[in-house]
């Protein structure tokens, strides 16, 4: 029987018809296997246009529920597994089970959840989804920092008590020194200086801000000049907004600690949008309250979600988000067909860690 | 005795210790006045830089108290009135005692203060400060939709309660139909396209939204395609959110009525950083609590302060914003030195109404 390309039979398809997926899947699970046939799974936990993912004739997709403790036993020669949002108990079967298995792409920013739940990157190759949430991340850390400046959190608290917050409108002092109220001339030091810094950048620099970033290589990237860790102390004392972009692994941990938020000045604020851990969330706790700097914007934290009576739900001039910025991976049906053509091409994949 | 020009007299100052304004002020008091002389009186509640205002040899710049019932008497000859945030006492004083008087320069956006305290356009040239808060104003306008898309107003809610709105993180449907969660491919709707709309229309094309106008008169302005009142309907309906920034005239009373609410879609957004008077409060109440629009963020109101009690305080989806998006008025001195050069200079001044 002919094995027809993905194109051709999606095509066939449509003369009828428009068919599920799963019978695309059910169709294709009838036909021969030849040696040189490989599965890949993808996730149903996002919308994913499988439409997208041509030209690779001897590949077959099939849909999978991430969520459920086991994978279909047909599918347990799959080499290629797609994640997203997945439970531990459904990556802990995969790690288990899927015995065939030579590259994981997971859509995620970062590779924790597929490394904690077993799987061993010198065995099998592990791609993140760095990229696709460059664009959801940027908008989110400029609302926050907007949120901030703007003081929306606080007119909520008026509003909520039926009150005019009437100290936050009217004419203002413009720009004054020593306060954070607008993003025109404000000094934002971005801390992990990758793609969604990248992204958020011009959107700042559009708002009158001066950006500055902080990394471990120091250097200019796309136009903006980023420090070395050696110049974090001066770095910070001349920041009126510190956006903190790390990725959560050992180094990071407790990045901006007690020490160094001492150099903040007392009006500058914290956005984190990277990883929880890279905060010392006592040593941030302690700098609220004593109004050592003028307020933290969090969408992560050490331990998430937040405990209920966790002393940072109430902190002062704290803005709390559920860990809300990325969540919704973009351009995941390019990446992964990049990557596939450098799979099958034997290259060096994209993201891969 | 010599009128040494302004510029000049700066710079003798200078050599000796930084004078404060009043010494300079009250030096040239003891200038013999020439019938050239032009008194030129201006706010001190604002940050101005006189020496900025130079190269008028023959005009004097004297502050005043904007908040005093009343003028100094020495004064009461000036010919150039430059107003923010004044009283009504002291701009009513202005009206009945500076008989002088040519042109009013407001560094207000509109000028409702002015006119309300009795000046007469027709015998006084009255200027705006339009253009001195686009950028302000856009910022603000900006903060609020994001507010709004990422639900910063519903997070607070939580966090105050002290808890975890895990509904509103991690994974999330990417750009669903019917929804209004991010500025990417959100289809935006700016009533009253002018300098404001043009100041935010870059940074809401930048983070992917497609940005329609709608004003008395259509065209393309800026690259962007301003559709005249006759298309209202048809554009309402294919809105996700709706920024107004109307002027506050008879004409533009209730532009947003009950009607006009009920185009749009379900999920869609109303921002209103223009003028309270244009929408009907009662029928928006209404359309919120019905849940027929998403929601909107107000930053003004028929009545300011929005009355204790009033029951937009407690409507669902609405985020109040105390009258601040603008309040910071920004190159007032090069607006001055502009206007001046064309008073001067017999010319029509910028601004005028």
């Amino acid at each position: 029987m002919l094995q027809l390309p993905l194109r051709a039979s999606f095509y066939i398809f449509k003369s009828f018809a428009q068919p599920s997926l799963a019978s695309i899947t059910k169709t294709r699970a009838f036909s021969p296997s030849t040696p040189a046939n490989m599965k890949l799974l993808y996730p149903t936990s996002l919308v994913l246009d499988p439409a997208k993912i041509t030209g690779f004739p001897t590949l077959t997709l099939h849909p999978y529920d991430v969520k459920s403790p086991t994978l279909p036993s047909e599918h347990h020669d799959a080499e290629i597994l797609v994640t997203w949002a997945n439970s531990k108990d459904n990556l802990t079967y995969a790690v288990k089970n899927l015995k065939d298995l030579k590259w994981i792409q997971s859509l995620a920013a970062g590779p924790n959840d597929v490394l904690s739940a077993g799987f061993d990157a010198s065995k099998v190759k592990i791609t993140t989804g760095s990229g696709l949430h460059d664009k959801t991340v940027a908008e989110h850390a400029l609302g926050l920092l907007l949120n901030a400046a703007r003081r929306f959190y606080e007119m909520r608290d008026y509003q909520l008590q039926g009150k005019w917050p009437g100290h936050l409108g009217g004419p203002q002092p413009d720009r004054e020194k020593g306060t954070f109220r607008t993003l025109r001339d404000a000094r934002v030091t971005i801390w992990g200086f990758g793609n969604i810094a990248k992204s958020l950048t011009p959107h700042l620099v559009a708002l009158g801000a001066t950006v500055k970033g902080l990394a471990r290589s120091k250097g200019v990237r796309d136009g903006i000049e980023v420090f070395g860790e050696d110049s974090l102390e001066d770095i910070l004392k001349e920041t009126d907004a510190l956006v903190m972009i790390l990725p959560g692994d050992a180094s990071t941990k407790h990045a901006l600690n007690r020490e160094r938020l001492g150099y903040l000045p007392n009006h500058a604020w914290v956005v984190n949008v990277g990883r929880g851990t890279s905060i010392d969330e006592d040593a941030l706790f302690e700098a609220l309250e004593g109004e050592q700097i003028g307020g933290a914007a969090l969408d992560v934290f050490e331990t998430e979600p937040l405990p209920e009576g966790n002393k940072l739900y109430g902190a002062k001039n704290l803005i709390l988000s559920p860990h809300a910025a990325g969540g919704r991976p973009q351009g995941a049906e390019e990446l992964i067909v990049e990557n596939l053509r450098k799979f099958l091409g034997g290259q060096e994949l994209k993201n891969i860690i």
